[in-house]
């Protein structure tokens, strides 16, 4: 089903990070529905949360732990969105961390605690509880894979990716997780994504790349203009590679940067290419805006468009669908001016269908995969560019069967 | 397939307001698509259009038209968008009106031009220029009906109305008819929809009272978050019914304007049961919202949700998608205070489920073809109510299949 992804084999430990992933029967089709990575001692780890107003009780407890002190343990389960369960859900949530602290011999607060699955459900935590000593003896540097699967919810595909850069003659490693199918539109944060390395960063400097990564990938994708109420995004640094500490913005940074930048960005677009239902991988840019939030507006308002997303389920180039959304995405911009391109192909020009255009030429290139949309607002210059899925019988079928 | 929908058996006719309809070969289908409507001299007009920045070459021109002079004529065709067409476009609506003008003994000006249909093809004025002679002959009083499925495009229902009020011994009548079952999100205007009255009153209080009618009713549905490049509402007044000029918002005004806002109403809410694929008809109501940009906010952010429309689609009382929905839609409240209703089962209160919520419950609503979402805010005194339809596989298939 996934457009153009491809599982990984295998994914490159990261010294200083254990993982560990057991059934824990939180899920109904036995499946490992339960994951728990720990980080060296030593280790800094920065994080980004939904911004919704509903935000899940895990994420509530995860954003003031990580605020409170370095966190030693992760702990995700699948299956259950422990949101919109009130104060039960936050009781649940601190019992979890505690169930770990116990068995890890560490502070409650050490540990973060991560849902995802059905909302408005109790956590039955007495199943946490009951798995915690097994999964916790589990714990090794080869789980990669495992904790992968152990997130996935209406995913199709395990989703990670590892890339490793020399430093100073030092090899540093990066490898990312994510999750998510559905009820995607991530705003400061994505569904979940845990990336890690052992590169040697200070916690300013982390935050920092996290904060960046982010907005260029899992703050652009949209399935279907729905924020989750779990969305997270964590990066951790455990500083076993022994490169020279990254305290500010040189060259060093820049490198890391850059590799956790394009991890970031794969996981984000791996999201997409397996979104519910999708048959089409598409990339929206907007270019020449008077602001960035213009040239943001008008991409998510095409990305959302029920009739721009079935007809690229259709293969169909109705241009007039697109040009339709542009026109009310409610910026402003002389008509006469705006292009639009399918690929490379011009279909609107001086207010309307481009001269040269042919049908044949905009059939082309719908019938791909992936396609390409590019829009010229000629009014500044700013740009955006975000990815998004087509809206398909299977996207209404997948959500009209599954309680999410 | 409309939920809750019957076509009406016949309309009244209007005094002073002759229509004709012909089958021009404009839409492919062998079924009338092209309508004609004759004001009497001395009527008044106003109209509200879309505020699609794309907006149709017929909606650039009738706007002006309308600023010029008072219409005489009003002339629609289905099967053709003539939207996305650049200059030609606009030549094509122009001689259009001159068809119409010249058939009628009319300045061009008096003439007001309406398409719906397809985006980005040209207009056939030939299929037009043919069918003039006949289509004038055709003017009748008793032609509602026919003009009714003269402007329908994926529509599977005529839609119109007819209501009758008493002002000082005079029976006053308001004949509508509307159209439209996808790219709905009227912004100040429909699809299209065409309202005519017999009563006396002044062109500043038909606009005023245009203004009123549709801000309740055409521009409170949404079915797709998509707003027409095409929409016009159109309200006629003949001033045959005798009686005294209504001039100002006296208690005749007050009377007229109930009964035309009660057609808008109906109008507008038959497009929604009448919507692409609809199965349900939802009514969303927010009410103690601070501002009412907040309630309307709030209300649009929970309609346009494709996982609530799913969920809708298939009777799941997955209420967690609506607390989702709720929380993303970037309006400030407590979320210990907001309470949500399915029809009159509370469902959220406390920040979670609420605690005497059952599924069976929620079930029991969801099984209904009729919604009520009620969400209470506790911020402020300001609500808001909009309607719309579910997400299904025929909204797929219709807008996969068909080019609009």
């Amino acid at each position: 089903m996934a457009v153009g992804l491809e599982e990984p084999v295998s994914l490159l430990a990261v010294k200083g990070i254990r993982l560990a992933t057991i059934e824990a029967g939180i899920k109904k089709n036995n499946s490992v529905d339960l994951v728990l990575i720990e980080l060296q001692k030593g280790s800094h780890c920065a994080a980004v949360f939904t911004k919704n107003r509903f935000c899940a009780a895990p994420v509530i407890l995860a954003k003031k732990h990580i605020s409170q002190t370095t966190p030693r343990y992760l702990l995700i389960n699948s299956g259950n969105a422990n949101a919109g369960t009130g104060d039960q859900g936050m009781r649940d949530a601190l019992h979890s961390c505690q169930i770990v602290a116990e068995h890890a011999g560490c502070m409650t607060e050490e540990v973060l605690p991560f849902s995802t699955g059905v909302i408005g459900e109790n956590l039955p935590v007495n199943k946490i509880s009951n798995s915690m000593a097994n999964l916790h003896k589990k714990l090794s540097e080869d789980n990669w894979i495992n904790a992968g699967r152990g997130i996935m919810t209406t995913d199709t595909m395990l989703k990670g990716i590892s890339r490793q850069i020399q430093l100073q003659g030092k090899t540093i490693t990066v490898t990312g997780i994510s999750k998510g199918a559905g009820m995607i539109q991530p705003n400061m944060a994505t569904m979940l994504s845990y990336i890690a390395t052992d590169a040697a960063i200070d916690k300013n400097m982390l935050q920092e790349c996290l904060r960046d990564a982010v907005n260029e990938s899992f703050n652009s994708i949209t399935v279907d203009s729905d924020t989750s109420t779990n969305d997270a995004c964590v990066l951790m640094a455990t500083g076993q590679a022994q490169n020279k500490l990254i305290t500010q913005q040189d060259e060093d940074y820049r490198q890391l940067h850059k590799i956790i930048s394009e991890v970031s960005l794969y996981l984000a677009q791996a999201i997409i290419r397996d979104a519910e239902g999708a048959t089409k991988f598409v990339s929206l840019q907007v270019s020449s805006a008077k602001t960035l939030e213009d040239a943001r507006q008008v991409a998510y308002t095409v990305a959302h468009s029920p009739l721009v997303k079935t007809a690229l389920f259709a293969s169909d180039p109705n241009w007039g669908r697109i040009l339709a959304a542009v026109g009310r995405a409610g910026v402003e911009f002389d008509i006469n001016k705006i292009k639009i391109y399918l690929g490379n192909v011009c279909i609107v020009s001086n207010g309307g269908r481009d001269a040269a255009y042919t049908e044949e030429q905009g059939q082309q290139v719908m019938n791909q995969q992936e396609i390409d949309i590019r829009i010229e607002l000629h009014t500044g210059d700013q740009s955006a560019r975000i990815w998004t899925s087509d809206l398909s019988y299977d996207y209404v079928k997948i959500n009209a069967e599954y309680r999410s």
